[in-house]
């Protein structure tokens, strides 16, 4: 931010202090401010063996919990977008979606399996595949199903992570795809690939050729360790910048075959109805997409002053190019400032610092990806996608500030 | 790697499957091999608030833990970087070091102070500090006694992780120290900053203005969740590049001063003995450094065969330029890849694919880095710092491959 603003910022946030301000004050007089009041002077806990969050920091957890009708199993979870920082979710907070539960895998009993239109059938072990040349790669998972809410006619009062949580950044361990493909060596007519997961439903999906020997990887750790139960445990897909329900987790096997298989993951669900009401079957890639993280829904202001806009932009397409913050409805644009090294389908943290004077108002973002594509305005994603369809829904999200500081969820008509 | 040698790594790895291979040839018969059989029929469990880690990785903890004589909350333990993958250690197997063990602190007591040569002191409660403009940033953070096992005479039976593993990379988010100190205003004079934390021992460290004003941060955050009690909630400092045990945690006070204040911890210990008897006070920055991480010292080979040899490297100086790798004790040397983006003080990985023939045989790595350093032989850096001294080795780490495929320590003489 400009030196002006930055001092304007400053000015504002000292104010802020002036409550506990009395104390170093009084260190003249060799008091002790509050901090040093607190400090302990017995020993503290010793080295554990695995790490946990503050027992002060108990409430952040994954929200926004739903379950099927009947089938507790078969549900999701979200990530606590406001109450998180940086680029890289916490493991223990990645968004879930399950469709019949997390399985226990033993991972000396698991095996993946490769089969159909190969050269060679073969089954590898974990342990094996443990072996092989791995790459990392910091990606973005999203689930085709964020930010339905968004398509109901009017705007639900949930908040940001209930809302657009489920997605989440890690950095990705694994075996690229074609080598594996390379060992079994592909048999004429081989055009796609069935995986299916070793979950009690056998979620299957069908994935074009091109896409798993471009970039395709079989995830076997997550944030360094290995892949944790809820996301695949011993070991998914990953297909970078597709939609959630095709990475497949706890995979098993894959089939190559010259059709996809018209699985029902692909066609009762997953397939996206056009106005015209015919159903694209597949749509693949995520589209550009950022939202203000904070404030946001969930969130309440402490007053007026200067407040850090900050928020999250990504696209399937590539990278972020750019980020742009209305305050004002949408009336008017900034850039937002990209924080750090701008990765391909990562996760991008932007940051815009505003002076909120106490008014109404509603502040909105929208991205811009390497391909030259815009995060589209709700009206104009309804437009095109109609009200009978919620999957892939990347349309702006605005929040409205009330004068006394609580931030909720609501439309704008541009 | 080349056409050739991928070749020739995949020829090798599938005589690795051939064990198992029977299942996918039962498959035409319509038998379904063992990764099939494994899959459960019942729904697996339902998401979960705060996600774990499979029961079958309870094994992967933290490692080496070490205390004083009568103190055990004053003691150290480690990443097991062998167990690991990519450049971002899961928070909670991040390394620790404690002087009086960890405190629980309550982030609504706590206060950060600035006093001393300062305009106006000031006293900031954590949820004023968290309004503020952050930055996020991925950094290694390394104790600078990490690796003294080196300087033994006898290389130590250890594994990589209780060698090595005083070293982690997160991705940390916090407040630009510029911004802190611009608030409070610098006096006349004001040339360092005593930086204390609100552990029993209060322990105390005196950081150069120059280093808090380009890169100095106070961190909140590590990996998207606020920071765990041991790596200082609610706040540390953090001096990208430098030696952990300055970059105080449980951050309470901060005084600037026109002197540096000879702390227990830059006079007593954290000082550098040269032969000559002298000791330097300072020696802030760690050094360019790499490590194989696979195969390494608590691991062993599976038999003949291709192996994927992987490891870390990292400078405190900047970015890693190259690594070289080993693999007849130190004779010859060639170029491994490095994987993904190359992140400025961050972890790096590299990756280079070897063909064990079951000979005895020592592999090393070597690492430069942007600023041209080097990593030193142990013969040179013994020499360079003497055996009385041992914070801050960067030595070549040498790992003995025996017959038998047990990987261990071991010393060479170039």
């Amino acid at each position: 931010m400009s030196a002006t603003t930055r001092r304007r910022f400053l000015q504002a946030t000292v104010a802020l202090t002036t409550a506990t301000i009395g104390a170093p004050a009084a260190m003249a007089s060799g008091a002790r401010p509050a901090g040093g009041a607190a400090a302990p002077r017995a020993p503290g806990a010793p080295p554990s063996r695995y790490g946990a969050p503050s027992p002060f920091e108990a409430a952040v957890s994954r929200v926004g919990f739903v379950s099927m009708p009947g089938a507790p199993a078969s549900g999701a979870s979200r990530t606590p977008l406001e109450q998180l920082e940086g680029t890289i979710t916490p493991t223990s907070l990645h968004f879930e979606r399950h469709h019949s539960g997390v399985p226990e895998i033993d991972p000396s009993a698991h095996r993946l399996v490769i089969r159909g239109r190969v050269n060679r059938p073969l089954s590898f072990r974990v342990d094996d595949l443990k072996r092989y040349p791995l790459v990392s790669r910091q990606h973005f998972l999203e689930c085709s199903g964020n930010s339905a809410a968004l398509v109901a006619p009017v705007a639900v009062e949930q908040t940001c992570g209930e809302i657009h949580g489920l997605v989440s950044g890690s950095e990705w361990t694994g075996i690229p795809l074609r080598t594996l493909l390379g060992e079994a060596g592909l048999a004429p007519g081989a055009r796609w690939l069935v995986c299916e997961g070793a979950d009690a439903g056998r979620m299957n999906r069908s994935v074009p050729l091109a896409k798993a020997m471009n970039d395709g990887m079989i995830a076997l750790y997550q944030n360094g360790e290995r892949l944790r139960p809820e996301n695949g445990y011993p070991l998914r897909l990953l297909l970078p910048g597709w939609e959630g329900n095709i990475q497949v987790k706890w995979l098993r096997e894959i089939t190559l075959t010259s059709e996809p298989a018209m699985t029902r993951e692909e066609t009762s669900k997953y397939t996206d109805l056009r106005p015209d009401g015919i159903a694209d079957q597949f749509s693949f890639a995520m589209g550009v997409k950022s939202v203000i993280t904070h404030p946001a829904a969930g969130l309440a202001m402490a007053g007026p002053g200067w407040y850090a806009i900050k928020g999250l932009a990504w696209s399937g397409a590539g990278a972020i190019r750019g980020v742009e913050v209305s305050v004002d409805g949408g009336r008017s644009w900034r850039s937002a400032q990209l924080d750090g090294v701008v990765l391909d389908r990562f996760l991008t943290r932007f940051r815009f610092d505003w002076e909120w004077q106490g008014q109404e108002s509603v502040i909105l973002s929208r991205a811009t990806d390497s391909a030259g594509r815009v995060q589209p305005s709700r009206p104009a994603w309804l437009a095109e996608h109609g009200p009978s369809f919620n999957y892939h829904c990347n349309a702006i999200q605005a929040w409205r500030i009330s004068r006394s500081g609580k931030v909720g969820n609501t439309y704008v008509e541009a």
